[in-house]
């Protein structure tokens, strides 16, 4: 597997293109990707009741299309909780997308995100996609001018790419996302788009992403707040002319090898740049009993306000640890726990069977002062593992969010 | 019902003392409620996996002896996560108070709140006992030294008392809490002892205090830790004299509304005084299916992250209440919601069948920015309804719990 810089250019066959189409002041705030080929897709979306209509969109588009060659975006506003105005604005998009692209509406995915309850500038919207698609090139300056467009509160535009060998014929996974928590109603929110050139069936690309997602997006949190826009699509445009991978087997575990490292690095970038955090945090579930418990623990750790809080200050309070253990709603052991605290400072255990263990504070301060720090609960209680990613809750998430429509 | 000023000495019989025993620096850190008579008692308890001492020992003393006669408390150490030695220290905490009070150590009910791991310095609270025996007073100022011993970072101790006849006898039903969040590991957290003079049975206390702590301790929240340490004890000594409650009824009825009155305030006095707050959010949802729509409904909103930051800076961040009713995990129309906020300086209707409704945002501020606020959510789909108690998320929270133990 080769790391490569860059985004959903980088895969054969994609062109991007970002804007300011005046939806945001002086910044930009509309995207499109677009496939020379028409491309089997598939989708992952917000399970909050409220769903955002460009997510209902989408996921008739996922399910009842047979394929998908575009996805236009914008960020500023996110066309959630706007009625049947919303629903005509989203599938307006997608109508004036497909008839700038000579393609039909049905191809077109749809993406928003930003405040909630407002509706879409229309008139701003389409001179914005009229502006796009003439500009749409594949280089990679061009997918990162696509991810710089659909940042909100992100400090920093989220790509990844690599590219494996299948069949003889070398294949491209791209993504790029954007959300400054997967997990923030009001920005609604974590999008991520994927491209690839693979040759994959619909159905082995829906597997592929249904059971990574909860590896990697669904491990994820910066607030426990989950919106009414998350959505995950990829495409798969066949240009690196594998042979198609339309069953499980080698072809297939490499593909999602592959696709699972773009996956973590998006979802780790989204966690790290969570609104107003100083660290990425990882917490790592060792020793479980099965893999649910190892899932529940660690996002209880990662979710923990107090947790959280404690990682800002550096503070080496173990004991909100194993306290956001003890409600995560699994049954466990607590005197059999360990926990280490590890970072490229070092490593140490810091609780050994539910009790303190003898460590020095100055080296754990140290250790918690990285930009990326590790948790480690060891249950010993069996094989199973999980690994969640959030960040440390600080001043500035309050102050971003206090005042977030001002 | 007459409300009185005071706490757990007001009903007969009652004494409480405080006092500072060395625990913490320079402040009170012991409590001691005791009573003239044998009484029947009930508690709840932490649901936390992870149970501290105290925790176990209180349940064994209500469930398994006949009568409790007092309650030693300390604050600075939780005594939570502390092994074989923690609970060691517990039973000798029992055990010195039983002997200074010539009662059965089994009598003794025992409450811890502070850091979390850290052993109990026996030696302070064996002289701290000992010094609050002796000092024990029936008059309010007692009490209330009562009530200042178990705060943490609780910025106000937090009384409540009423009276009620029942029988032609005047029954007192008094209590005091501590916690800054009824959820926070670390200070290890929500406390509450009640007493009352009601001559009522052991089996009908369990029944008042378990049918409504449903209603009050369990609808509050300030950060979603659910602490090691959370306990509310209630005695009861019979001192009143009036015919023994001793099934449901129309005395029952007038006790369980007098206890449901103090049990109400102690709750809102914790969430108007979470951690760095400056509000005290009431979210009622009405107009439910069912009981517990609206329990989760309501759950969901007062803790969300994104509504408290908003109630912080006072924007009718709407959204976002919508957003938290989503992912409570419970099924709901969005498009029959009605949000209205109000305050002291008003009521506003800001949603209208889940889109904005035509409000002024002025008008929304000047509402947002009272001492207390309510978030009322009409589902219009039924007559059920419940009502959550929290407060805002604000840069004081982060600052408290960035370096808590420092």
């Amino acid at each position: 597997m080769k790391i490569i810089q860059g985004g959903v250019t980088i895969p054969k066959g994609f062109k991007a293109n970002g804007t300011a189409a005046g939806i945001k002041k002086n910044t930009k705030d509309m995207a499109l990707i677009y496939s020379e080929l028409p491309c089997v897709a598939a989708g992952v979306f917000t399970t909050n009741q409220v769903k955002a209509a460009p997510v209902k969109w989408d996921y008739h588009v996922v399910n009842d299309a047979e394929f998908a060659q575009a996805v236009v975006i914008n960020s500023g506003v996110a066309n959630a909780c706007t009625g049947i105005v919303g629903t005509q604005c989203c599938e307006s998009m997608a109508e004036i997308t497909g008839r700038e692209l000579s393609i039909p509406k049905e191809s077109v995915l749809v993406a928003s995100t930003g405040v909630i309850g407002k509706q879409l500038p229309m008139d701003l919207i389409e001179a914005g996609i009229k502006q796009l698609v003439p500009g749409l090139k594949n280089d990679l300056a061009a997918g990162t001018l696509a991810a710089e467009a659909i940042m909100t509160t992100d400090t920093k535009s989220k790509e990844a790419a690599v590219s494996i060998e299948i069949g003889g014929r070398t294949v491209t996974i791209a993504g790029m996302c954007k959300g400054s928590g997967m997990i923030h109603p009001n920005m609604a929110t974590m999008l991520c788009f994927l491209t690839t050139d693979a040759a994959i069936s619909k159905e082995m690309l829906d597997k592929v992403l249904k059971d990574n997602v909860k590896d990697t997006f669904n491990m994820i949190s910066v607030d426990g707040d989950t919106s009414t826009n998350d959505s995950v699509l990829v495409l798969a445009n066949g240009k690196a002319e594998n042979p198609q991978i339309s069953q499980t087997g080698a072809d297939y575990d490499t593909f999602y090898a592959a696709f699972d490292y773009v996956m973590t690095c998006l979802s780790k970038m989204i966690a790290g740049d969570g609104e107003g955090a100083t660290c990425l945090l990882e917490v790592k579930v060792e020793g479980a009993e099965n893999k649910e418990q190892a899932v529940l623990l660690s996002k209880s750790i990662v979710t923990s306000s107090l947790t959280k809080t404690a990682i800002f200050g550096h503070d080496a309070n173990w004991g909100r640890v194993l306290c956001a253990m003890g409600y995560a709603g699994v049954s466990f052991d607590p005197d059999l726990v360990d926990i280490y605290f590890e970072s490229k400072a070092g490593k140490l255990k810091i609780v050994e069977n539910g009790m303190a263990a003898d460590y020095s504070e100055s080296e754990a301060t140290d250790i918690l002062s990285q930009e990326e720090v590790t948790i480690i609960a060891d249950l010993k209680s069996g094989e199973a593992k999980a690994t969640a990613w959030g960040c440390d809750l600080t001043y500035d998430y309050v102050k971003i969010n206090a005042d977030y429509r001002s």
